[in-house]
């Protein structure tokens, strides 16, 4: 099984460290092959940023279109790109913040969400609220930190993060803590042992729903607003990712 | 891996073919081990049965904390002691309505549900409200089909659930449909086939789903209301279920 | 009139002491049977007793069909077994939950629970969600007092309960209290005095609700989910609960 | 106990109606005092007829303060000057539209309400989304009847509701019809023998949990925003109504 | 263009203010014309007060039909009388609240409301529900300042209004203020000045609006609820106000 | 006063047909600066489609940021890229989408959207949901009817817009249409007079609600999540855009 992991960002280290965490987790058969848009910002933490990272998501599943691909990943957590990609693509789509709202769900009655710079909670709460995990969700944590420092993560940076969840879990009287960004992946097995609570990192959480998903032969559906792209042009730079 | 498979009924056919569908789609190393209530009615159509249900779900889950077991999986539509028996075990347990609703809203902007007795149009309109998917599914279509008919399901009734499923895609504009009973489990791939849109069956979608929490090492958060429940005294038949 | 009254625990003072602040309510003519059932826990504060509760208020429902009952009310604020009660007899049923948020609706445009362990907020919290009146609660406050502690309350019991009301009313900006326990319906006047604002004790607002429903002729609807269940067999301790 | 029932419109016949329907539900010791405003509409059949009703509610509230009201019934669906009525007197205030509304809770998991001109329709549903019953109610009918044609009602008006009522249960899978206008009361219980289930009339429900709360002794909350206005002057005719 | 401008409360100097705020903003051709009820309360705040203060907003409507009106707006922030005013008259209709809130949508992601006295923010939070603004709104905050102590207001309770402000964005985490009273309106420079984020004067937005939807040339809708008013009498002081 | 007017395709013709309708309804000093992406695709029919335009959107507002504008109207339907916007400009930023259900919302209790192709009824949907209009609008009509078919529209295209528009009103009971396409702008007003309800045309309503903010001097906060984006590299194409 081949899994297309998306990072959306531009940032090589980035996409290697996200890709080992995949693969961390693989199932034995299943290859993860890591890619990033073509342009765009090296770290996603603003609106502005997130319109370049979805269009960079769609650029890369639409290319990946001559490939073998069995299901995406896409590795940013305000799942940017996400309907695009389940147009471009039968094989199934999962974001990394859906999948980690999903895993926390099936293990607390409330969990809260640990996050990068303090402006970004809205991007989180936007997508709970468009998931429908408005009441599952007890609490989403601005930390502060640049997406970029998570890079070689030092211990200061790990205990801004294991304290915004502690607080968290205090504050929100919640259950498990969701991270809330594809560069805190490697910190999840470290956060999980030291809070005692369930810790979620959704690049995990998603290369195992998607391998769930193709082990049960499912595939997006073509009906409706997931069908293909209506064919027409498309101009500049975008021209060669229009469909026919 | 063992996945403890609880049928809330007490028809043992119907435990033994949810368990083949288990078995036909777990891993090479998962063991399926299907059990049901020592207690309780036939069949689930309804509030009352249900209630009996609930009890079986957590008596089974409370007797099987002397075995080795992974992770759980409550096989009836309503997700009967569900909260129940995440208190009852530190291992991850999961619902076949709510493995349902989250697969199909891996793969569409929009499902439907398709069940058996009008009347459990309620309950699941209950769980699609408390998990937070009331957007998400665009209806729940009753076939008025009692639920031990789906014992050696005849083409009839494959028919009659067909049939449910072509109204509700093109009446609800969705792109997948849900079926809401683990007894239709069975009729999985032959409606998909020829509805072409995904089918989700609930219990091959819990079983995956299991798998890959375990995988990930996650289980159930022990802070909060999931804790194990507080020490105390139970009488009459329930003696044996209190906890020290 | 005769109201059963289901204690859907097994203590017998409890049950005691519900059906006296039920009786010291009851018009005239009312009589009340308190019952409780044939087994599980001995109080509930968890999803687990839950369960069991539910199934217990739906045996004895269902052992009362042989007498003349007119109306019901279950007397744990978890409304356990509410829509099964609802099937079991034409009667009309009320639980202590949803009566005591009615009652306090009609007296105050918000007001706040109280209860007693932590862990048991989060099923008030889905009762209230259900019920449609998580904006008409303004917060659901733990008090960590077991329930069976509230037997024979002593001041210091009564004081912390105090204090969490005060609290509630200030950080809420609530105008009423409902006692998030049964048993802690003994305490209601005393706190109403202390606290000045209107204190809903839901056993008392149930039995006045039930009276006025019998009055008025109102039975639950035989139409739809809250029909008689479908007749089948049952197995186990509960064969005698099934339904020809 | 005297009950202070406030008929929002004008019509003296309907005023007398509604009081008959009141005292026939009484106990034995209430008294129905039924008054009416001193202006305004003939019936209220839209927003406009509303403002002036709301207002003569609070008048004929606040000229009631001088004379002992042990609870006060608002007698139109619209619940007019229900919040401003329970500033202006501590007895508990009920409208007819809650009333009729947690009545109808307590007896189907669904209910449909039956109501006059189309153009009030969208009333009642701004009533039950601030209620909280946007859920449990499963649709709002109207007949385009004309309030005052409840007067002295013809068998074809009865016939007209009573096929509104069974086309609202058909298609809305309800289990309850709510009447939607205080002038449907007098029909409540031929409806409720010809349509096989509960018929709520909001009158009545509203007069039986009136008594209810005054025999509990609660009373309208004096905290927040139910507290008695604050002292100001009024001017024009409404001068005498002004608060000390 | 002639905006008729309705104060709904009686103070005279309050009128004025407002008026001199409205014109202020107005375009060169546009002429404010601002009335207030011939009756009702000094200020408003609380529901009683409210009351009569719609009924005065559906007179002063009500009066105008017989003069060039080209829009109306309503200048108290619970926008009352609003829907009553939309069958009052064809020309578009603008509550000062609604246009506030639609304002700061425009300019922020969330913003909080700044209002008068405590009691009346559950007339805020009604109207937020009501008109969906219930999570664009991060929170309403009561000053305790009265309505009046606005008129000819003192650097004492304007920096009242500023703290208020501060403790908002802070506490909410909003990017804009919304004046919870029509009153302040004459502070909004200053306030905007000190905070440094939009501070929405509803008075003025309202205005622009409504000059903006004239000038398009649209209308109140008279298709279903806010068509006219059906004909019928009115009795006492508001006979004369009854549609033929 | 210079509104830059974004048109998020690539359509030349549409870009034009959009700046005369938007041109049209300005007020005299106004002027209005038609742009469109440098890439992307012709028109705007699926998520896909979406994304491009969404960063085209981002694309030339940040290139703007060297000229002079005093507000940004976006004019697709679905909003695209309006989060960005707000961070790549202090200057205001209206979407159609918005703009056109807030005068719609001014103008009656309950509005309907026809719109083109019928996969694109959920991105109304989610707009409307995310911006709190989900009671608001009553339903949202497709007529499958491609984007660029409204270039030099047919009376045959006409009719069928008109006839989607009569169904809409008939079977949502709603008061104004809403028209889903800044295609649509030219149609507005004949499709106006045929129905004799409020037509709204987004681009007309954005360009005006604009103006307003411009002259009341309100600006996007820069507090929060619409601060300006930090800075930082952006590869590819996309470089020259990143912030220093």
């Amino acid at each position: 099984m081949n899994i297309l992991l998306v990072n959306p960002n531009t940032s090589m280290p980035m996409t290697r460290a996200i890709a080992q965490a995949a693969q961390s987790v693989a199932a034995p058969g299943t290859t993860i092959e890591a890619v990033q848009p073509s342009f765009g910002p090296l770290s996603i933490e603003c609106h502005f940023d997130e319109v370049f990272a979805a269009a960079g998501v769609a650029e890369q599943v639409r290319l990946a279109n001559s490939r073998a691909v069995d299901a995406v990943v896409i590795a940013c957590f305000g799942d940017p790109g996400l309907d695009a990609a389940r147009e471009a693509t039968a094989a199934p789509v999962i974001g990394i913040a859906e999948a980690a709202f999903y895993a926390a769900s099936f293990l607390s009655t409330g969990f809260s969400v640990v996050t990068t710079l303090n402006r970004t909670v809205v991007t989180a709460e936007h997508l709970l609220h468009r998931y429908g995990f408005e009441r599952r969700c007890k609490g989403v944590h601005g930390t502060d930190i640049p997406v970029l420092d998570l890079e070689g993560c030092s211990e200061a940076t790990v205990a801004r993060i294991e304290a915004a969840a502690r607080t968290a879990l205090e504050q929100d009287r919640s259950g498990a803590i969701v991270l809330g960004c594809a560069g805190m992946a490697p910190l999840c097995a470290t956060l999980s042992d030291r809070l005692g609570v369930p810790v979620i990192d959704g690049v995990s959480a998603a290369v195992k729903f998607a391998e769930s998903l193709v082990s049960l032969g499912l595939r997006t559906s073509q009906r409706g607003d997931y069908a293909p792209p209506p064919p027409k042009a498309f101009t500049g730079w975008a021209a060669p990712l229009g469909w026919k």
